[in-house]
């Protein structure tokens, strides 16, 4: 099984492709990429609007080259409705995906995110993707996405503290990384809530279980509906290079 | 007062300035453009993710000459969210002001679209607006964009068929047409449903009530929160030449 | 155009003519009276009753006068849908207005009323207008309407701080002042926030905006749906002087 | 105990004590009246309006009597706040208390009531009263209300068609009387339901579920919250009677 | 009328007849039972899943022999669905019905029980039952089910310390004691309440209200809707001595 | 990887552990087992409590055998709750994760089940897991449990027709197998809804999701939160054999 994984900015090297092989099955091969064309990062709409065609390109791409599945790293779900009416093969996003998943493993879940710019971002996604009532929080860090990696320690410590009070003062019993780039410190942020007294919590860290959840698809041969998402219309399109597509 | 009408397309013709300019105030100036890159019609997600950096680019580009609000001539309100974070001035999409506007006319509306294809994304608007509950349905003419103005009398009697049945068969109140193509019929299709014994029902034109709710807002001297829509931070874009701004 | 401005008390003084006029367009006249049987403030379920027959009582006459809408002048919307039914004009609610368009202009909007109580009264005015989902919260200064004008900067200051706390606690991107007596007064409470550190909320003036929104109803050629409001059947009424009407 | 039941109209003879003294347990009186002022039926929110003050008042009344505590006989609940504001006895209003007593005898109930013009205001209730998600549909019969009694046959008939329907396309698991001047019929209409192939629908009389419920506020020694419900602030009132108050 | 009580733990002694049989008229007798097989009390949802088959046991042989009604003397509502399918009697939970009960005496309730490990079952109760948009909080008092009665003043002392934090914090208008071990105590809070500031906010007690409406189905001759709760098909049972019933 | 799979009922050979094996990873084993005490199929409310106690003692037993994730094999997700305060390995339940899977493949899902008596059960679970307002419909073949293997023809037509019905009257995008005796049969049924004209739909086999979902969180490490599922307090528990336990 072939995953193709689009991390949607320009900015190289922030995720890798090792970042992402050791969190799929044995058997299952990661293909990485970035964009050609889009921001440095999305942290806002208009960051989020310069990413979707790019980010569509590439999973078109990938669907014409044969992989099996697609996993857009990021947690706004750029392009994600978008690129699945153009492919038939699974399309997930982490932030879809990741509240699903947190909805099934307790009562409440809250994400703890970057900057307070893409707060009302996770509430609109909650309330499309039918899970807003079960979403205790959006909490930020405050802390740019690409500055995450400058202060691995910083960025748990904000990841902890923040964790800590979505769950004793807003209600949450599940906690999601709010960015995948802070993708690979579960095990770091649960133990330090444990050592501020909060156990027995699940922190989901969506880039993990959204390939997961790719694979998933694949080895059940199911994949997004098409009465939701019809093939587009061939049409005349102008400053980018899509090549047509039918049905 | 000037107004900016992006209408969001490639294809020019469709929508002209006099189409606009008899329906705002006299001393409001309309100011109309089409897209330098984008996408010949809006019929799919994946069409709307082609006309959005354009459609922002001109909005930037008005609100740097001084125009004091946009208007977006298309119902997915390409951009919307992206726009009001880059600009000041108001910039009104069709479709959330339709939907809050015939929210207040009457118990339940129902839009009349072009597709099948856009159902869902009339829904999905309608949850992250916040008035799904006050939405009876969502009917589609079957008849594309570009078709529209090729035979307007069979626009008008697909109208009125489908307007009647949201009526009786949906329990909708009030009337949206759900693309802004349909502009200027309201009263052939009114005249069609009083014709078919559906008399009293509001029937909404979305561009000509966005039109006159951006003069309103301009003349409240109101625009949206820079909480919900803060300025983007600066940061590198690869492949648009959008220039850079501040706060 | 002329617009009638009811506002559904029997004391005289508290908003004049003059207080509407410089709101609307050149060219709209408002003509404005106050109730010759109702309370003298409403802030209660119960004052609200004594207000509604007179308020329209004053619609029906004005329209039958010609005016081209009715404003209702007091937060409370009292009259509103029973109005709507007797006659065709557009008849506007300063809630039931500024809770659409603030739902327009940002994430979650508040209300900042006067008394505690009438808190439950503007929750159940949510849910019937379909915005409860929008309403972050609603908040009193707890100021009696008629003292709202005895000290002004009182006023303000409660004003501010409330909108404050609204903005930091509870969440609100937009703030409503939540009574009529309360307009005129978005500037210095505006830069009062700003001043506390709070910049980029819109606040809306329902007066104000409801007033551009009966300017926009009758340039658009609109009012309610007679489904939602049919004209009342004629029979025989006690102890009121309406006199009757029909279709 | 003795419970005051107010028929929110003017018009006599159609509801008498009788109708409602073999519907409470022995020990409990019923004391009846109509309206001084009002409409002659309540079919409409502008009839509703007419009953409102004249309800309040005879309910003030008969809390100043010493009765025990007050029903509202009408589905329209028309003074059920207002008159919880000014009174500390239980007040009761048939189209709150059957709609959550419904909601308790099955999974989704529906309303079958005399006209279309008054099916908004059950929407409405329901979203007020916290129970709109429990609500199949609201049915008409298109009998006005005054003319249900001239011919108990077609009345009877009618409710059975409706509910039948309302069973079988919307969904219903109860049935609730939409008008109280339909009450008496319960066992007939059931009977009706049975014969036509539906059995085992709970169908709610709201005159006599209200009373009862009076009478359980009444031996739990319970009432409406005061802080929902506060005590009115002294003012002055012109063109009515009311007399001041206090706490 | 004879009501039977079934106290769903096997603890004898905890609830006795005489706990009961002052909360009903006259003419009503109480019967009392808990149960042979089950839990000791009732703290979580492995406990319920205890108590559900001796429940319903309970009932099913009450309803043979004749009762009018029953009554589940625990919040959970143990076996109230299940019950409804294999009897024809009212089969009253409290939780159902202080639910239902207290969404008409106010805007808000809240709920005040024994654990912070049953709080999601009362939010998961609220949603099935339909009012989870009127429950302001579920908060616990942290003393264990069969503690309650060791200590009575601290229960009523922390009753009152988390019912006015419910009132002043949480925006609650209406008090439900969450566990009906709870009972007995209503006026002892309500002044406790008073004395610290908080009056006017009815305190609901469950096994009372619950007791009474009991009787009110059976004086309107309502039971729940079969099409909700058909009798279950007969099948082979084992480890159970349930024997079967019919249509 | 070891994970147990529980078939709620009594009824041997209707499942059998080849039907599960086949479903997950190579490197996974099934350990299937039926109850011993419980209904011989889950029709209703009262066939569920007697699987309860049988399911959760099964997994109990499980989990200290060691293996690492448990699926209960019914769709009512008999014990779900109970069973995972008891356990820290991830117990599945087919309902659960279907609807949380289908919400993530189009706009809305339907639930195609075997009787009309489990039909508000689906309606209860939805909204406790939160996914209720993307479920479209739930229907029923009409065909009792045990039947269903009877005529595997009959089973697949009466899917199709009702899959169909779903989609095209129902409006849903989605399609969930009601009952996991129906399992097996996705692509006969797709390629009769194709047949019917109906294609794009993805079938989900809640077994297979299941299992696969089971798979998913034992690899990333993810169990449910024992904030919301705590571990119960130990006590006297009569009639049951479940040995005590701890934290």
């Amino acid at each position: 099984m072939k995953i193709l994984v689009v991390t949607p900015i320009v900015t190289e090297g922030l995720h890798m492709v090792e970042d992402f092989q050791h969190m799929v099955s044995p058997g299952t091969e990661v293909i990485h990429t970035t964009l050609d064309r889009g921001p440095a990062s999305i942290e806002s709409e208009f960051d989020e609007m310069l990413a979707v065609p790019g980010t569509v390109a590439k999973i078109m791409e990938g669907a014409q080259k044969g992989v099996d599945a697609a996993f857009i790293d990021c947690m706004g779900d750029p392009g994600l409705k978008a690129a699945r009416e153009v492919v038939d093969i699974p399309v997930v996003g982490p932030c879809e995906s990741s509240m699903h998943l947190a909805a099934m493993l307790g009562q409440k879940f809250s994400v703890v995110t970057v900057l307070d710019s893409v707060v009302p971002m996770f509430w609109n996604n909650a309330k499309v993707y039918g899970v807003a009532e079960k979403m205790a929080s959006v909490r930020s860090v405050d802390i740019p996405v690409l500055d995450l990696h400058r202060d691995p320690d910083a960025m748990v410590k904000a990841l902890v503290r923040d964790s800590v009070a979505a769950v004793r003062e807003d209600g949450a019993d599940v906690i999601i990384f709010g960015c995948t780039g802070m993708s690979g410190v579960v095990q770091k942020v649960q133990e330090g809530m444990e050592a501020a007294g909060v156990a027995g919590i699940p922190v989901i860290d969506p880039v993990e279980t959204g390939l997961r959840l790719a694979e998933l698809w694949v080895q059940c041969r199911l994949s997004h509906s098409k009465k939701t998402y019809p093939y587009p219309r061939r049409k005349e399109i102008r400053g980018y290079d899509f090549v047509p597509w039918g049905m």
